[in-house]
C-alpha cells in the first residue's frame, strides 16, 4: 500500500477549506440573497482568518499566508454580497 | 509597546475560526432554514477539515487536531440541520 506523504494531507486540507467558499459566493450572487448565512459567523470567521494572516507572516509560513489571504478575500466578497442584497430588499 | 507573542495570534485565529460556526448553527436551528447556505461549500469544507484532522494526527499537533474536530462537529450539525429542514419543507 502506498503511504501518502504528510504534506499531501496538509495541502489537500488547505486547498479544500480555501476554495470551499467559492460555491457560497457563486450561490449568493446567483440567488441574490444570503439571508440564511449568519452575519456573526462571517464577521468572527473573517477576524479569525485575519489573525491567521498575521500568524502566517510572523512565522514566515507562505502556505498559511496564501491560503488565508484567499479565504479572507472570498469571505469578504460573501459578506459584501450579503449586505448588498439585503439592503436592496428594503 | 507590548510585543504580542506569536502564539497569541495562532490561538486567537484557531478559536475564532472554530467558534465562528456556532452562530450559523444557532441561526439555522432558530430560523429552521439554511437554503442560502451552499451545500457544495459545506461538503468541500468538511472534506478539507477532515484532511486537517488527518494532518493534525500525522504531525502530532494537538491544537490543529482539537480545533478541526470541533469545526468538523459544528459543520456536520449545520449540514444535518440544513438537510433536515430542507426535507421538512417538501
Amino acid at each position: 500500500m502506498i503511504e501518502f506523504n504528510v504534506e499531501f494531507f496538509g495541502y489537500s486540507a488547505a486547498i479544500l477549506t480555501t476554495l470551499a467558499f467559492l460555491p457560497q459566493l457563486i450561490k449568493t450572487i446567483k440567488t441574490k440573497t444570503a439571508d440564511d448565512v449568519s452575519l456573526i459567523t462571517l464577521i468572527m470567521f473573517l477576524a479569525g482568518v485575519g489573525f491567521w494572516i498575521i500568524y502566517g507572516i510572523k512565522i514566515s509560513s507562505l502556505p498559511i499566508l496564501t491560503a488565508n489571504l484567499i479565504t479572507f478575500f472570498l469571505n469578504t466578497l460573501i459578506l459584501v454580497s450579503k449586505i448588498y442584497f439585503s439592503n436592496k430588499k428594503l
